[in-house]
């Protein structure tokens, strides 16, 4: 009975620290009291209790109580009983490279995988793909390996952005970054826009916010996807 | 006696391969004939061969050979007793690999400490500082290292973008990617705007182009660099 919701983004534009996930949120933890919390991605390199702070006032509209996992001695047994667990965003190869180094990867796979809900925002949610080898993030640091959690049969890449038509910079858009990942890989990526979220309960995945996702296929042009149907490539 | 061209890009809006750069190109390779191309970096996952097509292309106005490194028996010889080297933009964690792969790391560093001419374009000029790790690059491949030439005492970040007002985007904004780098890493980071060069002969390095350069150091706030100086941060 895995249990996942996969966000693009914490914030978005003119929003607050998950404001627009609330209804969403309420929903998906309704029998839940406290929740698991992970800050080790450390967005403009704040510190975890800073960030914790905040992952708290994100959650506190709906009455649950965060707990950050960096304050606890034992962080696999935390991982092991929590009832809900949120890993926030930041830069991935931190998150990766912290999860490694606490040796925390195989418990956290386990435990979301036997049903214990789990929330990811921005990198929070790469990390539930195969790999970590769409992120958009720089490589500030050298984690032991690019795998994830592998808990669903693809790769995430968030804040998904459309190339500007009326761009003049030539810097590699989007698009041509994730092409580039196929020429090498043939995990299937979801490109997911701010404002969208991923549902997946057991096999079933739904798209959640008012955008398509945008899906890149080995060998195929990318196509958009409108979550009333399960994604093409899931057999 | 190092002689080093680093470019942001390749290629300026509406201008061809290397069309921005020709009259540099000219001075800088005044009494070379052959010029050794590393096409490791694949931008957008083109052959080596294509891609070796399209460097001798920006350099036939100027008259000079390109030979494809890839062609060659005995790479390691071809640098050590190369006339010049040109390394082009593309994936900066696929260049890397390639070059530990094909252990030419250290020959490379070798012989452009010695004086042969070097040339690079975005990961091509990425690779000359002191760790790829402020490039904007897709991790598509696990590198066995992020450190690179170190042929300059700092690290480059190419296709510098300045944070656009106006966005709505949530996403981390370059400079904030950069910051996030200097929490980990005390490397100073060049952020190199299209249409600006580097221009090192031996410690004296010179800014090319009409555009200031942007200049992060760890705990400082970033500043603007016009090139009439030397680098604050070189003593």
């Amino acid at each position: 009975m895995k249990k996942l919701l996969l966000a693009s983004t914490s914030t978005l534009h003119e929003g607050t620290y998950l404001s627009y996930l609330q209804e969403e949120l309420y929903h998906f933890f309704e029998k839940i009291d406290e929740i698991l919390f992970i800050p080790y991605a450390r967005p403009s390199g704040i510190s975890h209790d800073q960030y914790t702070k905040i992952a708290q006032q994100g959650f506190s509209h709906i009455g649950k109580k965060i707990i950050g996992i960096h304050t606890l001695d034992n962080q696999y047994e935390a991982i092991r009983q929590a009832q809900a667990i949120f890993t926030g965003g930041g830069n991935t190869f931190l998150l990766v490279n912290e999860l490694y180094q606490l040796q925390l990867i195989d418990i956290l796979r386990d435990t979301i995988n036997k049903g214990t809900p789990y929330i990811g925002t921005s990198a929070g949610s790469n990390i539930a793909g195969q790999t970590m080898q769409t992120t958009n993030d720089m490589p500030i640091i050298y984690p032991p390996s690019f795998q994830t959690l592998g808990l669903v049969p693809f790769n995430l890449n968030p804040h998904y952005l459309d190339p500007d038509p009326k761009s003049t910079h030539k810097g590699e858009t989007r698009e041509t970054r994730i092409k580039e990942f196929h020429t090498l890989n043939n995990i299937p990526v979801v490109g997911l826009r701010e404002g969208s979220w991923l549902l997946i309960n057991n096999e079933r995945i739904t798209l959640k916010g008012n955008l398509t996702a945008r899906i890149f296929e080995q060998g195929k042009i990318p196509y958009e996807w409108d979550g009333k149907t399960n994604l093409p490539f899931i057999k």
